[in-house]
């Protein structure tokens, strides 16, 4: 993309409603805009980032077996009636009265819809367990919102759900899930740990939130530090049995201050013992009947009789993932984009637009690093050095590569990574294959 | 995909809600459910389908120069009291009231919002023109949802809007998506007629509504035949002079029951005229300074004077392409999808399942079909043949390659074509080979 062709409105001064890291970014970058308290356009920057992380998320959910299907943002209250659900919610539930005076709701959630949708088709335990997603806009009416797009209104999120024969089945679809978010947060550059969450009511030992470690976090996260250092499962059999990754994390305490145990804690050698701030991402429960009973969904079993399918179901926030992100990666330039989500892979810097070899170095380098599937941003607007340097760290896109008349003298140009701030010279056909081997496997 | 593992609830009956063939053969296929009147959710059949279609959309907007965006579902009212549209719009319009007694609403169009946008970043005519979209969920509260997603409440649409600093360059944007519609109904397997619409109070040329012909079509087209016979522009530089692609078409008639003009029609030789039934899938419209003005969205010009933007907008019903698509494209025994939409560009039908020659000939022609980019959906059931057939005919793929232990005795498997009913015996290399080339460059 051509920074002259884009719609790239980047802020000078930091927007005083916004007090974190990644809110600031956000809305200096030229990645969102609010519209409403708590609702927000994406504007290109933001959603590239928006549909890269969500692809991700996708693509590990698809390799878990789940299958991907779309439910819409508006529902009837009647099946919220049917579970109960339509009094118990609180006013963050936004309630609609449609043209024919029906309650209707846009959907915070989708536990009522999906089960509905299953009785309407499933039948048998022969077509089980199924695995079902979608990746929608959900809307909760917080009372406060803030933080940008890591506490908004209206949101996206991934949410899975799975039907099972028994409990002990569903186990197993709980630990696809557990396994498919140890990859999707490796994925996305970030260190999630599992952390045992309150299951409430229902009891179990099956419910998990994954949570990021950043200072900014709105939970203190205490752990063994073993935790984070484990690597994610990678490539694994999903129809095989899962249970040693699930286990050896299981075994190490991790809780929130919600589930904290400080005696369990003191248990853990001192120096194994890590405390920090966290920022829940993805949150994956159990919750057996508790659905498909009041809704009465059944499957016929191999024993010829009824049995209520058992449910869980698996959420990740993916917009608010975006705000994660910064706030794990961010210094006091910008944004550090990990590679994974970068929206473009390289930025390219012409110093001097008008000049005939800096032009055609430029466009060379922008056609090539097209051509090797990197997909870079030239910065080809008439600004001043300082300007597009700033622009570019603000935006944080992995490699910045620098084009002048004094350097092409030389045959280089100047590579700079934005993680590190390490620059290199190089010539600029060194400088598209070092960077394009970077993306690879991506 | 196996079929084993995938979410596809076919129906045996057809659903007597369902007069057209589209919305039967939707819910016959499993690709939607209807949650409430004139709301869906899309099963996995169906959101492929979908995503297909919106990635063709996408990628011809892309091409043209326009840059993708997101805009919220939900907005305030503020908007469209500046426009004077919050009165305007009819019942038609959800209004929403949150829990802050705020004036919100579901957005059903994004005038108001993209101007909006647009007045808090952009000040220069340097930076103009700009092309934005996005695809987005909208809600239209309609007293009478029927024909399945033909006319839902809940429907997915791509719009697009266009600021210029005059009229004379806003009609290059125009011309710039005239020519992308053209190119974008064309790889969707549509001959789509562009036809004058009626410009309402603002006049002027410009402003065209794309139709395909279906005799379900909710409106009657009349026009010259050679519209018909046109080729797309396909690849074109849409920075040159695009006036010859839109002029030849606006050279001949082309009018909808709505602005025909039965003495115009008369004028074109018999022989030449047609007439028909149509399904509005797209509309371009340029309208000035309608938002410009009351929101005072103007720019500075090169005469150093403030000019207000002229704008227009333009629309891809995605959703509604689903349906027309089905409309224009099936027979007696179910849909028959043009290849760059498809779900699946192929179904393997295993006609014996457990016999041990028959599931490794279908395996490897899973596998190779994957390899070869097809993305083949794999019969792996235990069911009759005739069920078999019966389905994949309904949900009509492409290709259907038939297994079974007589055929392999001769070293053959079976292809029938979906589109003409065509059926050869080729050896499984032939059919691997000759299907993946036609999907090749799609």
């Amino acid at each position: 993309m051509r920074l002259s062709r884009y719609f790239l409105p980047v802020l000078k001064e930091t927007p005083s409603e916004a007090t974190i890291a990644s809110h600031q970014y956000m809305l200096r970058a030229g990645m969102i805009k609010q519209n409403s308290a708590g609702i927000y356009s994406w504007l290109p920057l933001g959603l590239k980032v928006l549909r890269k992380i969500e692809n991700v998320v996708r693509e590990e959910q698809n390799k878990a077996g789940a299958v991907e299907m779309l439910m819409p943002t508006i529902q009837s209250a009647d099946l919220w009636k049917e579970t109960g659900r339509y009094d118990a919610y609180g006013p963050e539930m936004l309630r609609i009265t449609d043209r024919g005076d029906r309650e209707m709701l846009y959907g915070p959630t989708n536990e009522d819809m999906i089960t509905d949708i299953f009785r309407s088709y499933v039948k048998s335990y022969k077509d089980l367990p199924q695995l079902l997603y979608h990746i929608q806009w959900k809307f909760r009416d917080e009372r406060r919102p803030r933080f940008g797009v890591m506490r908004g209104r209206e949101f996206l999120m991934k949410d899975t759900y799975s039907f099972d024969i028994s409990e002990e089945e569903a186990r197993r679809s709980y630990y696809k899930m557990f396994v498919a978010y140890l990859n999707t947060f490796e994925r996305l550059g970030l260190k999630a740990i599992p952390v045992k969450a309150d299951p409430g009511p229902i009891g179990g030992d099956l419910t998990h939130e994954f949570v990021i470690l950043a200072e900014t976090g709105e939970s203190e996260v205490f752990c063994h530090k073993a935790l984070l250092e484990m690597d994610a499962p990678g490539v694994v059999d999903f129809e095989s049995d899962l249970s040693g990754h699930v286990d050896k994390r299981r075994a190490l305490y991790a809780a929130t201050d919600e589930t904290h145990d400080e005696a369990e804690f003191a248990k853990i050698p001192e120096a194994d013992r890590m405390t920090a701030r966290g920022i829940e991402v993805g949150h994956i429960f159990y919750f057996g009947d508790k659905y498909s009973k009041p809704m009465g969904a059944k499957v016929m079993g191999p024993d010829n009789k009824e049995h209520l399918a058992m449910m869980g179901s698996y959420g990740v926030g993916v917009s608010r993932l975006v705000g994660g992100i910064i706030e794990a990666s961010h210094d006091e330039d910008g944004i550090i984009w990990p590679k994974s989500v970068a929206p473009f892979g390289a930025g390219i810097v012409n110093l001097k637009t008008g000049n005939a070899e800096a032009d055609a170095a430029c466009e060379n380098l922008y056609e090539q690093l097209i051509a090797a599937g990197v997909d870079p941003l030239y910065d080809d607007r008439d600004d001043r050095g300082g300007v597009k340097f700033g622009r570019m760290d603000l935006i944080g896109l992995p490699y910045q590569i620098t084009v002048g008349p004094r350097g092409l003298k030389n045959g280089v140009v100047e590579v700079k990574d934005r993680s590190t701030g390490e620059k290199q010279e190089l010539a600029p056909d060194t400088a598209i294959a070092m960077i394009s081997d970077a993306f690879k496997g991506l």
